[in-house]
């Protein structure tokens, strides 16, 4: 393998590999050969500094070698197990996974990844409820299946829906309001006034699910106003709904604590996970399941499951990822990144540079919004982007872009010597690239 | 890990994992450790017979050393990466997938499993036909997540029907039949008339595609007769629908063949797969996908797409296997298992005990249809079911039991000493157990 070039793997790859969200004969990937920590090489040698942890999913960064050694050993003792079997390195994930969340949930139900997982949340919740609809809102993302892929609220939702049940509402989003707020105060309250009288005009009783990221991620990392999740909870309450929140993206350290709700002074029902939690090192997703729900499937059987729920091999990698997370102090550093580093260079950005709209998040998870008419707020143009994405990529830094935006979000374990390249590298590509 | 006892194992298991497809206070799961070819070890040092190949995916045994070395390898490397780079053992296992496949089919759509494989070739045949509904059979199954569960044709669909656009017809099932048929030929053809008529009457312009498992599995391995699934092809030649044919389950092997499909004179449209493609060592499936399929997301974007999609660590397992199956011969050695031993045995089962009402399949796939009374074929009890489970697991043997049968789906690997035993289980567990 060390021989092939990057021209070969990428022509022996697109020869044969049908590629997710492209038109296939417009593909040109990159073809890394290895990695460590932040840094990505390819076949010819060349060095990366990782700022898209991939899809935001390689939160303790590139062969952590503690994690792929767990993953190693996992392989020589048992690869593969059936789900109805009782599994040793599963029940330690479970319950690793559980010392995280909230008091009162005590259950992890496994599956391969995140849309999976938001899957069987909308299961139990229209299965706890008796309903049907699902409510969640529009910019957002919650995975590519028959029903996940309707629950999504941006364009990929469009083609895919042949499912029915869902319903989408605005969310807080102060700086492209949809409510003429403004003030964060005022968008609050407002979103949660839109959000109740889209129940009430639905008939509160059809409503089984409130599904939210805890902070949208593929759609734009805004970070909930304060409120704003508490005051979603006092609605689900008022009409006897399920508050599913998505962590798939949030979660497991990318805003500096193990849940992003954890900040927001709210208890959901019902809890999705992937990606951060064994940074994707072997595919695993699940539902963190509270009591009052899993009660639900006591005696009733539960009518969901897969070939790889609770696989062997992805719980080892669960399990000495939340070890190596805590034991290196992870939450700290990604709280310190966020807060000393990222917080005031895009600062910096948004003051400098006229095109740079917005800036937001927390943790290693920040979103640069671009526009091409600041007062207007209209958004960059794709061109734009993509010339922002290949100035980056020539200083030898992948980045990760989504629609009208650069989204700055390493792994955790980046240095503060990498993330300061890494910023610079955005920032000059700012300052060089003409906007349009 | 290896001081724990099974009581220690399961206890930890069952208090943190919520288990699919059962009630949670009534769990009673094994707790295996280790294990190598058709064995499994216990933590307590029990060895068991695999005679289901946990569910039906363990195609190459437990623990395969070179699939394991490759793992080992893969993980050294690069552990993961995102689905947009190219990625050179990816690209191999297309290769090695396409190999197999027939003329015609040069592109693979990976994703984690087998349901997101349907669900993804469900959507490709909606955007190639621009229609929307999708027939597939009672007893059958395609998997958990919301369009692929509606697609299912068992109990498992009924309390997951939240997506429309799904039909169900009946299939060739001569021992059951559902047109009063009296011969193989008479329930092939009927079983073509009845397909037909309902695409008729749904409107052909609205159906999308027909999608069938090969040899439908967990519904009870009824082979197609001859005929049938060529008759089905040019029933969707007629009306322009796309012919899906899902391998998850008898692909890879555990027909004797690559693809089940082959000894049945057909050329499907889109082929899905997962499980024995790499044993389910690390989790992954996907969609073999046809050249005309494919060229239409040559200029546009195909909306499809998750996090793990072609992930490195499942596809070295891919390679290897594939590579592993074809260096030892695996495909002759099934052939001869079942030809030579299962084929024999069953049917000297089915003429020695009046509760065995048929015995069916080809490879290391077939299943024995227990029913209480021979004359009207009513299906064996839960009971019995349970019991002969017990008798047979007492035996140190693992069996699989679906509904009324019990399915002899070992690995492909078992040894005719091996094989002769776990049938010789089964056998005295017949003989011994009172039916009911
Ligand atoms: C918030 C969120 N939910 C769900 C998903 C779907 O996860 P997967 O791609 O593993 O199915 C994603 C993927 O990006 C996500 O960001
Ligand atoms: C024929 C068939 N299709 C699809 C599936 C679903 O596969 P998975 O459980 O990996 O989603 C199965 C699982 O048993 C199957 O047997």
């Amino acid at each position: 393998m060390t021989e092939l070039t990057n021209a070969e793997v990428v022509a022996h790859d697109i020869e044969h590999v049908f590629h997710s969200w492209s038109a296939q004969a417009k593909l040109a990937p990159l073809a890394f050969r290895t990695g460590h920590g932040s840094t990505l090489v390819d076949h010819d040698g060349n060095e990366f500094l990782d700022m898209s942890s991939q899809l935001v999913n390689t939160n303790i960064g590139h062969q952590h070698p503690r994690v792929v050694e767990a993953i190693k050993q996992q392989a020589d003792l048992l690869v593969t197990t059936a789900p109805a079997n009782a599994n040793a390195t599963r029940a330690r994930a479970a319950e690793l996974i559980l010392d995280r969340a909230p008091e009162g949930f005590n259950k992890v139900f496994f599956t391969n990844g995140g849309a999976d997982a938001n899957e069987n949340a909308i299961r139990m919740a229209r299965l706890h409820t008796g309903r049907d609809k699902v409510i969640s809102r529009y910019r957002s993302y919650h995975g590519n299946t028959g029903a996940a892929i309707v629950a999504t609220g941006d364009w990929r939702r469009v083609p895919n829906e042949y499912s029915r049940g869902h319903l989408h509402v605005f969310g807080p989003y102060l700086y492209r309001s949809e409510f003429w707020a403004e003030s964060e105060q005022q968008e609050t309250e407002r979103a949660l006034h839109h959000l109740e009288r889209v129940i009430q005009a639905e008939g509160s009783d059809s409503i089984a699910a409130i599904l939210l990221e805890s902070v949208p991620g593929t759609a734009g990392i805004m970070v909930p106003p304060p409120g704003y999740l508490s005051g979603v909870r006092e609605i689900a309450d008022r009409y006897g709904i399920v508050l599913i929140l998505d962590e798939v993206m949030a979660g497991f350290g990318r805003t500096g604590e193990w849940f992003a709700f954890d900040t927001h002074n709210v208890r959901p029902d019902l809890i999705t996970f992937a990606k951060g939690v064994n940074s994707g090192y072997v595919p695993l997703g699940g539902v963190i399941i509270s009591d009052e729900i899993a009660a639900n499937f006591d005696e009733r059987v539960f009518p969901g499951g897969l070939t790889y729920s609770g696989h062997p091999l992805a719980c080892a990698a669960v399990v000495a990822t939340i070890e190596a997370m805590e034991e290196e102090g992870m939450l700290d550093h990604v709280r310190h990144l966020g807060r000393d580093i990222i917080g005031p260079r895009l600062e910096k950005f948004a003051a400098e540079f006229e095109q740079v709209g917005e800036v937001r998040g927390v943790g290693v998870f920040w979103a640069i919004e671009l526009v091409s008419d600041a007062d207007k707020r209209t958004p960059a143009s794709a061109a734009y982007l993509g010339a922002l994405k290949k100035a980056i990529l020539e200083q030898g830094v992948v980045p990760f872009i989504a629609d009208n935006r650069i989204h700055v979000v390493p792994p955790c374990v980046i240095t503060d010597e990498e993330l300061e390249r890494g910023l610079d590298a955005i920032e000059q590509a700012l300052r060089t690239v003409p906007v349009s």
